[in-house]
């Protein structure tokens, strides 16, 4: 429908890393969640007892996502952007009823060449996997990639810096939003909330997939920034220049503060510049995520085409 | 902080016009929340079974809501917002250790001035009301306003229509939003999500005290802005339009459609313009908040200064 600008090359570099293991050494997934060639299979379970099934339950837990280093994504799209840009896939359940449909039957064979073990469920086990009414009719456990600014020592492009970001349904649109400009990846600094929460994978709509999305300490970012020599825009309610007056390189960080409190003093002092959105009525301040949109558009606007 | 331009003068208009009873006949707070001269007065309430306490619970539920046209204003910020637009109140309940707070005090004064029940409560009741732990210390029961296009004969300013809105943190994110650029107030088109949901109320960051909100169905409003000659700008994926390069006038409609569908046909034709904004990546589409927000800063881009 549209002309799509290259990607930046850093995001493609990133592609071609190998992914940490993040938690999980090398193929450890979870005993319950068989991986390998023999895993394959189609089985019917009904069973909210099948240890698949509760391990799958489990993945709403931060504590048994980091301990697996296992997520959760819901639904044909999400699942098959995820095979498709090669993320590890450990189970794949669906509904019996759609597993003759073309891109269910694509999505299975996938999974099970890439030793994932699959599973028929009935629809009572996809509600309570994705402890909703109305499920996604297909749910896959995927192997958590979080890279290290290691993985980028010569960044390209956009990125965004995230400090302490607390609202998965922000985070997750932003990294939608990210994808949607074209820019480079995203930063969590500090603190933040998993960006592997179903929550927050659910508000990406597949672009956690093709995101890549770093994850560092506030001196790990000076050192590194200072090491490539890319700028550092941050954004404060107490900034003295609009956002629309910069020249915005093609190269460049936008640090972003937390929906609570902004850019702390420490945050602002690693960066080389501040700008501020103007805001014309009673509200104190914008939407973290409609913040960070409204940056990322103007930051990209001379490269963003019809 | 800083200048900011002035209100459109429809706002204003609104503000003086009548608010609708929207649903409760006027003065007709529920039995069980006296409302009047003889309802003041503090005491301490610790039972989740003290029917002040039950209906302030059930305003969570849309059908109570409806039903008794009153809606949940969480924190002393949002409920001190309320009172000084004037927003009817009914019932203030507050933890008692805050009550010798100056701002606590004046709003409690506000509330009994204006005829409102006011309670001292139990965190646990707090708790309760709130349905959250941590929950704010101070929370008040409002009457609804939702105007009507009949409201706003010759509108002025930026309005935005949504279709059938779903999600309620995006509306109440929208609505800050309108009220961050200025802009006049909201239009619901359709069957929409509740604005006064406790998820929406809470997503204004007290915008909602602020943004005139009306509802209206499309033939209504094609009537609307063919009497005011108000022209009315769409967002469609399928534009070829790029939002940059209208001339925006400083009084128009955005029209955007929903999460799931964006603008249907019928509503396309009810538009004198269709834009696009731009995307790069592999996203299909951005958050409805923040495509709301991004249009708005361009709609308002000439007129909005720090």
């Amino acid at each position: 429908m549209t002309r799509s600008p290259p990607r930046d090359a850093s995001r493609d570099l990133y592609r071609r890393s190998k992914p940490r293991p993040s938690g999980s050494s090398p193929g450890a997934a979870p005993a319950e969640v068989p991986a390998g060639p023999d895993g394959g299979g189609a089985k019917l379970v009904t069973s909210l007892a099948n240890p698949v099934v509760k391990t799958l339950r489990g993945l709403h837990l931060k504590k048994e996502r980091a301990e697996s280093g296992l997520f959760l994504a819901e639904g044909l799209k999400l699942v098959t952007d995820a095979l498709e840009e090669g993320w590890p896939i450990r189970t794949l359940v669906h509904a019996g009823r759609i597993k003759d449909q073309p891109a269910v039957r694509r999505a299975v064979a996938t999974a099970r060449a890439r030793g994932a073990l699959v599973l028929e469920v009935s629809d009572e086990v996809l509600t309570k996997i994705c402890r909703r009414d109305n499920p996604q009719m297909v749910v896959a456990a995927f192997a958590q990639r979080l890279g290290r600014l290691a993985d980028v020592p010569a960044p390209t492009g956009v990125w965004v810096a995230l400090e302490g970001i607390k609202d998965p349904g922000n985070l997750g649109t932003i990294v939608r939003t990210v994808d949607s400009v074209g820019a480079a990846g995203v930063v969590l600094l500090g603190d933040t909330t998993d960006p592997f929460a179903l929550e927050a994978v659910r508000a990406t709509m597949g672009s956690l997939f093709h995101v890549p999305l770093i994850a560092a300490d506030l001196q790990a970012f000076v050192a590194w920034k200072s090491a490539c020599g890319i700028p550092v825009w941050g954004t404060h309610l107490e900034g003295a220049v609009d956002y629309r007056t910069v020249d915005w390189p093609s190269t460049c960080v936008l640090m972003m503060g937390n929906e609570q409190s902004g850019l702390p003093e420490s945050h602002v002092r690693a960066c080389d510049g501040i700008v501020k959105i103007p805001m014309a009525g009673k509200a104190d301040s914008l939407n973290l995520a409609v913040a960070t949109g409204v940056m990322l558009y103007e930051i990209r606007r001379a490269r963003l085409r019809l």
